[in-house]
């Protein structure tokens, strides 16, 4: 049996019976704290985002790989953090945002590979989303090779002006739905990224979603242990040349 | 180390490096073949969709457990059809629709419980998208019974108009990604249950993503084997009671 039947396997519901939330161990925090240089993003409500009819940002949903290098505004950037992953109340030790998560549980964290932001410097940033903002992880200079190689040099992370890059953190899942739990965190970051290609096009914005990359040398670029907490899936945004 | 870690180690990409279809062998057909009763569906855009504006319908998003037993008509159950799989365009062996999926593979095949749907039977059907048709799985007595108890006779199920079956038809990715492919194909439900959320909310629906179910019960419940093909995710959907 391959690797992924014997997840399906061994995932179905039930198995197993026990899991930390049963055995009474507290709850994983909502999300982990953040020291160092915090940048507050404001309001995504700002004006300059466009009405766009429901059912005409599904209709016209594509992947774009091409972008202009016309840069995002931090409203806009703080936009799409806000459709992605914005939390709209706390409820004791669950959130509940504009995404669906199994038992609200929302396992994902997102980080963001910055290049043509106004107002931030180019580098790799976590959102907080507690509060809707940004902790500045590293802005070294030579990050860009980093990604690009990590990101087997798709042209689409080349041109954009952000890349999203979606990481579990594992246990705030499996802490109460066990091995099942790694199920609903590929759901969640699906939601997540479906949210992105539709908000992108209120802002003027392309969105090309990255399954493909070299998992280790991108969890080596955010601290991440590769099992426990790893990167699952990316998505780069930019603006989207003028049509003539 | 747990099954989903394992999961996570071995479908990094580039593991194998061997695909079926670096092979040469040929790729599976885009839709499995349906001999049976089919229903030929109407016009999804019938002028009964009211506009949402996208921001609006994002920040709104919330899971609603009960509905009104008003039914939906076969145009409301055409156009979720199509905001959640419907193909835009067909090159080859790949469709583009208004989702994405890795490589444009599309590995999941949308089932459907009808209950309360003006026009269609009580039943099982599977979304045949390539003609955006239906086609009848069963109608057989004791379907109610068989789907509440697989799903947890949670109460959303039991009140809903009819219930969204995401079945991965795991071939269809794996021939091109390997075991990685797996990683997809919850990706993609995500993706596709995020549109229905959206989308519902331009007919008057609630939804409820469910991802606990017994897997054994749904399997067996739609002919599948349960590792190449398999229930891997499911949303309730249902008229929402007018708020006086």
């Amino acid at each position: 049996m391959s690797i992924g039947e014997e997840f399906i396997i061994k995932t179905r519901y039930g198995i197993p019976a026990q899991t930390d939330q049963l055995r009474g161990i507290p709850s994983p925090p909502i999300e982990e704290d953040f020291s160092g240089t915090i940048i507050l993003l404001p309001d995504p409500d700002t004006g300059s985002i466009a009405d766009v009819d429901i059912s005409v940002a599904i209709e016209n949903r594509e992947s774009i790989r091409n972008y202009h290098n016309t840069p995002l505004s931090l409203e806009e950037l703080s936009y799409l953090l806000w459709c992605t992953q914005g939390i709209k109340w706390v409820l004791d030790d669950s959130t509940f945002r504009t995404v669906p998560s199994a038992g609200a549980r929302h396992a994902i964290d997102t980080y963001l590979y910055v290049k043509n932001v106004n107002g931030l410097h180019a580098g790799i940033y976590r959102f907080l989303a507690l509060d809707h903002s940004l902790g500045l992880i590293s802005d070294n200079d030579g990050l860009s090779d980093r990604v690009n190689k990590a990101g087997l040099e798709q042209r689409c992370i080349q041109e954009a002006a952000v890349c999203f890059i979606w990481v579990a953190n594992s246990y705030r899942m499996t802490w109460r739905y066990g091995e099942r739990g790694f199920r609903d965190i590929f759901l969640d970051a699906g939601h997540i990224c479906q949210n992105l290609y539709l908000s992108s096009q209120a802002i003027g914005c392309g969105v090309c979603a990255i399954g493909a990359f070299k998992d280790d040398e991108m969890n080596t670029l955010l601290s991440l242990d590769g099992e426990k907490k790893f990167t699952l899936y990316m998505a780069t945004v930019g603006k989207i040349p003028n049509e003539e």
